[in-house]
């Protein structure tokens, strides 16, 4: 029988299609049977996109930790106080085994900015329970995190219907 | 209001999570009410991976075109004759409007081999309805439909559990 261990996956780059495959994924382990659960470090709590709408019928808890967080925020140490609480829960539900596949979405942001040490995300999949497979996305991941991790894909941006002037589109983009 | 019409988008390259992407995008257009179906050009009709099942259960069609077919088949012409069949059966589904976003995961293979017309599927992508989101997977997406998409994404390997000797893991790859 096939070796069964769980694996930490980074999807990184500027391209489309980071989140994107991180849902896939929990929709492919739903398929077999595991659990999945999603935290998102940028989304608003009360975000309801696509996503949300979609994994809460499916019964997959999918967190917003952020206060969607962009370069106009106004309260940056709030945003670092909001990034550092919601990695406690990540890491928290990393290491209670209870979840066979732990999202970490956009978690790259905080750790590029400082606000969660690199140094705790590494010491918290080094030492999580073997069955767990964790993904990561964002851009530039730091490369204490590609270094450890099983597989990394970089999504490079080819060219993007945004730059043309098309808006983003409900259920594809959001 | 902002514009709504539907987007081609590609992931192609080497790297992990095409088809996955993919599949996060038909789980998010689920979650705006819209309606996804899925063509696999390259996955037998009686498939049963993780993505298989768990669309099942969520109503969403997904067909396996292919014969799984490798390097190692015998009969080429049987795989050539399986894509053009699921070409005709995805072409209608698109030129349809009942679908509002249809994947054709895998269909650059049969391209590249030459068993579908490109001048087809360029064809079929430019005459479909308006609101018609379509996405395309595969390696090595052919020139022209990179120049008709209007978001292309390249997944880069940086490295592999594969390579490693981590056999693939159900739930995550397949």
């Amino acid at each position: 029988m096939a070796e069964r261990r769980g694996l930490v996956l980074v999807y990184t780059g500027h391209g489309k299609g980071k989140t994107t495959a991180a849902l896939g994924l929990v929709l492919r382990s739903l398929g077999r049977g595991l659990r999945p659960r999603v935290f998102q470090f940028i989304k608003h709590e009360r975000a309801a996109y696509g996503e949300h709408r979609a994994l809460a019928k499916l019964g997959v808890p999918i967190e917003g930790l952020g206060d969607g967080f962009s370069w106009r925020s106004r309260d940056l140490e709030r945003s670092a106080e909001l990034a550092r609480e919601g990695w406690r829960r990540a890491a928290a539900a990393v290491g209670s085994g209870e979840w066979d596949l732990v999202v970490l979405d956009e978690v790259t942001y905080p750790l590029n900015f400082g606000w969660i040490p690199v140094a705790e995300v590494v010491e918290a999949l080094g030492s999580r329970p073997r069955h767990v497979h964790v993904v990561l996305t964002g851009r530039d991941a730091p490369w204490e995190l590609v270094e450890l991790a099983d597989t990394v894909t970089e999504m490079k941006k080819v060219k993007h219907a945004y730059d043309a002037g098309v808006p983003a589109q409900k259920g594809m983009e959001h």
